[in-house]
């Protein structure tokens, strides 16, 4: 029997947000190790990925210059997850002219003295601009209820806060693009301790990823959930394997190619009274 | 038959936003010359509002202390409609230290940019802060729609995206109270005048303000459309007779002080660890 030719579309969820009944979703179906997308040549993926990053360069340079769009991009997952390695690996070759990354940390005290949403809201990205969030509004509906901080009532009245924004700034012209980077326990055991046994790898480390990891199920459960209520249409989340790096942006860039050119970019129509001038 | 008493609630508009049947409403059924809340006596009601800006002052020390609330005052109206006057004359009293005033004009490059709530939800109150808008968001259903810049269908868009957005501050503790400074095209075109016939205040007129003086009629419908969408039970509008400068103060300040009151503010506890300290 042929395997089936998987589909981006199978590592996407937009089941929530609407009137209609949502999809039921669960992480734990997706298998961290899969290499869904690749050839099974890992010499032959890494290249395909660093041509497609070059690819996204040019898309870039377009939507930068088209500028009717502005495009975020979510990045979650747990520590190790290979956030920043994706943001070198995928994105790392358009011109930093017209993207802008924000690493999102616990917030600051005039940030608490505010709703979640306000800080996020002041960095969403300008006409043209691409913004990647390394980490997001999301770590709000996942450490939070992790650590009791909210009730499961309030977790849920962040979620509908969280689908009623993003509804807005896709409605207003800002593409979302959400990536879930999924790694095993394992894997990340693998990560955590190379990190250990390399001391210029220290400053990556911080004791309290142990108390994280120490909670790996509940966490996979809250990123189940948040997912499960906050994969919309405008703004669908994609789950993406990433105990293989290169599998991961190989994954990822294939979906931005997807979202760029989705846009039908374009450049503008140039002035006609440049047409006949002459520089004196 | 004996006059009914006027009661605030009958200036108050919120039927808007709920998966209930809204109240119709229209803001042509309200003089702007009207002086329900005045005691017949202009000298008594001066005094009357000069006390409450004092209360007012006490009150909104007591919020500073309280720091579990945030306060959004949203002041909205044609040209000289008092905005202005009302600042000075109801929140005059207060501590600047936990008062600010955000005057609203067209927006910026960067601004529109971005979607028009971007800016807005930048100055929003921090806990503690009575935040006031001279102007709003609510220009942005106002100048756009009636000059033609949007179309119905995106007006009827923001109301939502507005009532979303007011929802998520109040259920994250901002308490937001709006007001529309209701004069009349005869009192305007007084006011304008008084303007022109005194230099010191031509830095007050602009040439456009008499542009939209020619729309009167196209804005109070925008008004009040605006006011029937965006009229909630979480951010309900008052509607303010304001021909009389003395009654538009009387009123909102009345307005402000039964806010603070079902607030019921307090001192924040002490701690305990001070009870017995001596300082050596």
């Amino acid at each position: 029997m042929a395997k089936k030719k998987p589909d981006l579309a199978d590592f996407q969820y937009c089941g929530a947000g609407g009137g209609r009944a949502a999809k039921s979703f669960d992480l734990t179906q997706f298998d961290p190790s899969a290499k869904p997308f690749g050839s099974g040549d890992k010499a032959r993926d890494k290249q395909t990925a660093a041509d497609l990053a070059l690819e996204l360069d040019e898309l870039q340079n377009l939507f930068w210059a088209d500028k009717r769009f502005r495009l975020l991009v979510v990045l979650q997952g747990t520590d190790t997850s290979g956030k920043d390695g994706t943001i070198r690996g995928v994105f790392g070759q358009m011109s930093p002219l017209g993207v802008h990354t924000v690493g999102w940390k616990a917030p600051t005290e005039p940030e608490r003295a505010r709703d979640y949403l306000w800080r996020i809201h002041q960095q969403v990205p300008a006409n043209g601009e691409v913004m990647i969030f390394n980490r997001s509004h999301y770590e709000d509906v996942l450490v939070p209820p992790v650590s009791g901080w909210i009730t499961p009532a309030q977790t849920k009245q962040r979620y509908a806060q969280i689908n009623d924004f993003e509804r807005m700034l896709t409605e207003t012209g800002t593409v979302i693009v959400k990536f879930l980077l999924h790694i095993s326990k394992e894997e990340q055991r693998v990560r955590l301790q190379e990190r250990l046994d390399d001391p210029t790898k220290h400053w990556k480390f911080a004791l309290g990823d142990l108390d994280a990891r120490k909670l790996w199920d509940t966490y996979q459960r809250a990123y189940s959930d948040a997912i499960a209520a906050t994969g919309t249409p405008w703004a669908p989340w994609t789950i993406v394997p990433a105990d293989s790096k290169t599998h991961r942006n190989l994954m990822i860039a294939q979906v931005m190619k997807k979202v760029f050119e989705a846009m039908k970019l374009r450049y503008p129509d140039s002035d006609p009274r440049l047409k006949n001038l002459k520089v004196v």
